[in-house]
Parts: structure tokens; sequence; C-alpha cells
């Protein structure tokens, strides 16, 4: 049995515009890495974090990584001394599920190092016990397509109920990620309790939309459902520039875009990695009308999810 | 050029649970019959209307059939004399698309009677109008799945943007319509005009899996998707045993079901005509314990809408 393995996992988005709280993909980049290391001194602790500029909790009961292993040891009933090493490989509160990313990581290494005792859905719970305590609640939005890979439907929380989709061929990713902060707790406290069913039904009719454009592969289908009347209304206010940049993301031929998760990333997809490349400068410019600097990322969508790398 | 045709079209179940205002689809059984017969006198009439117990208007500027012919032979700047008979075959104010299936069968004659000068999907603008007429507003998710058949997603409204969804194969519909009578106005006017976002969230999870099961044919996610926390609750106070019989639905071996339209009928969905049967009989059972007659519809899903019978 293997001691040590190293272990990728990617940045997701959240929402896809129509589906807050039920829809999201992986990307191929960016992403983070975990080294989780089985040692024989009993616990679980956090030897190293590198890229966090320090922000991270180093106590074990305080990291979402070592939670959710924790939380996976206990469920298991397995006594085992573990090590973790994370390696940041994306901004934090960024909009991109960099928490996420580290915590299914963290739970797909371990069970990996162990032979792989649960499915990977099985693992879907503790990641999502990891997004209880970097956000508040237990969201599966980040967490379940990161670990699934390509685009996944939250159907139900209450119970469970998570559908992987099929990703149709020929759909890149433009993620551009403004130098701005959001919390992802302010950027909830700022929604509305209640919603007019009017804007509801558009919601859920795009949602609709959104689902069989992709099983049908039908892109055009998928930009026309890149809608989201009830979200973005509210939460861009909290980007700066953020009308221009979706325009500016059109115009250069996306198919649709919105906030990424609860921002302050933008996302647009599109048709070619040449188009997502192009939209990308294009979004990047018009947040440097605004004095805002930002971080360009173009990717395929990952079908994937967390794979080991060493 | 024939002068005369009879078509048939069939009755829909409109807002299938989740899909208010958006889904809807198709039965074999019941649904009207209209004849067309093209006149040399000026002028569109209604010759004769069957099965209303004369609760429909006899004048052609007050019948939704009449009405959307007219407006389809003004547009296409045609004078043509036309008679037309209506053998309405389902009750009316029944939740099944009776105004739909009598306005679709009738544009659909006419246009099979001048020669396809129009499309089926450019006959829906026509019927829709007639619904606005029936109905008090121009909605499509009885009209849409009518004329094409099938189940039917209605993303947009503003634009008019109507996808038609695969039917799986073994998916059977059983109806059943209580004798009492809930107006259409009525069942939208007790809706309440927000929704917890809560709710909606739900309800987009729900669209969501309806949508992924029917395109991955997986009749489990469908059932499991089958469910309403917005429209029904609410409706459902207007339809006397209304918990009861979607129990018994559910006893006798449903995927699920729901008020069909804005009511009193109520649907469920199966895997067999056997179970659809058994279905509709322990449903109709339940309702006679509210000493409520029923009648009972068993059929597969529609896949083809209007169809030439004479």
């Amino acid at each position: 049995m293997a001691k040590r393995i190293k272990v990728f996992a990617p940045a997701t988005v959240a929402n896809v515009a129509c589906g807050f709280d039920v829809l999201g993909f992986a990307v191929q980049e960016p992403g983070d890495e975990v080294i989780v290391t089985l040692s024989d001194t009993p616990g679980v602790r956090i030897h190293s974090i590198q890229g966090d500029n320090g922000r991270l909790p180093r106590e074990a009961e305080r990291n979402t990584v070592s939670i959710s292993i924790l939380n996976y040891l206990e469920k298991l009933g397995i006594h085992q001394g573990v090590e973790i090493d994370l390696i940041k490989k994306m901004p934090l509160g960024s909009g991109l599920g960099s928490s996420a990313a580290s915590t299914v990581a963290g739970v797909f290494a371990i069970n990996e190092l162990l032979d792989k005792p649960m499915s990977v859905m099985d693992l879907l719970p503790f990641a999502m016990e990891g997004e209880r305590i970097a956000c508040g609640s237990a969201h599966a939005d980040n967490v379940a397509p990161c670990l699934l890979g390509g685009f996944v439907l939250v159907r139900s929380y209450d119970p469970l109920d998570v559908i992987k989709l099929p990703v149709p061929k020929n759909l890149y990713a433009t993620i551009v990620h403004p130098h701005v902060e959001v919390q992802t707790k302010d950027a909830r406290n700022i929604l509305r309790k209640q919603v007019e069913l009017n804007d509801a039904v558009k919601q859920w009719g795009n949602v609709g939309g959104l689902v069989a454009g992709l099983l049908l592969e039908d892109t055009a289908l998928i930009g026309r459902s890149l809608q989201d009347v009830i979200i973005e209304p509210v939460r861009s206010v909290l980007i700066p520039g953020f009308d221009e940049v979706k325009q500016a993301a059109m115009d250069a031929g996306a198919l649709g875009g919105s906030i990424s998760g609860s921002g302050p990333s933008v996302f647009a997809l599109s048709t070619s990695m040449e188009k997502a490349t192009v939209i990308g400068q294009a979004m990047s410019a018009a947040f440097a009308k605004y004095s805002i600097e930002s971080d360009v990322f173009v990717s395929p969508i990952n079908p994937e999810g967390p794979k080991v790398i060493g």
C-alpha cells in the first residue's frame, strides 16, 4: 500500500447562471493540489499549506481538508495517522470553489491511499461537510462537479440526489477572476428570501433549457438558457463593471455567461478554445477599464474530476 | 384540393408537477375533433358544436377555434370562407387542455386544407392566441405539447422558445377527472405572486431532474422529480381528496403525479399500461370516498400531436 499520494482537484463554476444552488461544472484549470501521507503517529494534521498567504487555518479541527478526512476516517472506524500538505493554486474567495477543490482533493486522496473503501459518489457527503465549515452551509454545487467532473445537477438536498450530466463536445469555459473580494456569506446575505413567481418561472424554464441543451448537445440552446433573472441582478452590484464584462464576453462570441458561484469571478461558455481565449482577453480588458486587474483561465470542461498526479 | 378535413387533437397535461407554465405533455386519449370545410361564402363560421352542453360561444368572434383560424387566414392574407364543426370529446374546465385541443385541431386542419403554407411550429402563436381568449393569458404549456406531441419545454415566452423533448419508451399516463369544476382563472388567482427562494430552488432542481430523466430515459429520476412545492400545495385545496388520490396513485405503483394543468384532473405517470390502469382504478376509488364521481383516462404519451382522421 502506498503511503503517500498527490491529488489534483479542479476549480468549479457553481450556479451556471440559471441554476442557483443546483448546477455546477468543473474546469481543467485552475485547481488545488493536496499531498496526503499516512503516518504512524495517530491523528490528522496539517503539515503545510502553500499559496494561501497564511489565511487558512492550520489547526486540524478548523481546516476543511483535515476535518473532511477526519470525518471520513471516523465513518470507516479507521484509526490512521494522516499528514496533509495543501498547495493552493487558485485564489481564495474567488467564486471558483477553492475550498471545495481542496476538500475534494483531500477525501479523494485518503480514499485512494486506503484502496478505495468508498465509491466516489459516497465521498460527496464528506466534502459537503467541508463546505459547511467553509461557507456556513453544506452546498453541493461546487463539491459535486469537483468530485464527479463535468456538469452536475443537484436535484435535491434532502435526500441528496446528484445527477451527472453528459458534457457536449466543443464546450469551453472562460473564467476571469477580478482582484476584488466577495465573501460567500455576504453574497448570500444580499439575496432576497422571496422572489416573484414570474421570475421563478423564467428561471426554471432556463434550468430546463440548459439541462436539455447539455443532453441534446445543442450549444445554441445552452447559450439561450444561460440567463439568471433572480441572483445575478442582485449579486452583480458587488462586482464593479460586471455588465460591461459580460457584454464584452457576448460581443467576443460567448454563448452566454454569468457570475461564477458567489463571485467575484465571471464565467463564459463558448464552442472553441480560440473563442474562449479571445473572450477572456475581452473580459479582462473590460475589467481593466475599471482599473481592476484580473486573472484569466481558459479550458475545456473537465470531464473527470480529481486525479492522482504523484 | 380537399374541401373538408377532420382532425383529432389530444388532451394535454400542463405543468407536470414541477414545471408550472413551462412543461406539458400530450396523451392519446381523450381529445377533441374538428371538421373544417372550405366554403364559397366569405367569413369564418361555427356551423355546429357537439358535446359542450351549450357552454361554448357559437359566435365566430368569441370562439377560440374560429378566432384562431381567422387570425391564421388574416396573417396569410387569404380571404377564404370556412365552416367549423367542433366535436368536444373531453370535459370543459377539467385541466386537460380542452380549449387548446379544439384550437390546435382547428389551425392544424385549415393549414392542412391549404396545403401546409406554414410549418407546425409556426402554428403555435395562433393557438396561443386562442388560449388568451379562453384563459385570459397566452400560455403555451397546453397548446405546444398538443401541437407538437410528446413532452414540450417552453423555455421562454419572450421570445417564444419551445423545445420538444424525447419521450422515453414505457412511459404511460393516467388522468383522472373528478366531477368538480375549477375555473382556470380562479386556479391562477389563488396563487401567491411571491414565493420563497428556497422553494424556488427545490422547484428548479426538480425541473432540471425531470428534463434530465426524460432525456436519459431514467424513469426513476422522472419519478423523483415529479414534485411541486410551490403550486400544488396551494391549488390542491380546490380538489377534495387530492392528497388521498395522489397517495393512492403512489401506492398503486405510480412514478409520481400531481394536478393536471390548473385542475381539477389529477395525473400520474407509470411504466406500463397495466400499472397505469390499476393506478386509475385506485385514484378513482379514492375520489369515490369523497362521493366524487370521476372519469379515468389511460394512455401512452402521445408522440405526434394532432392527426387527420377523415
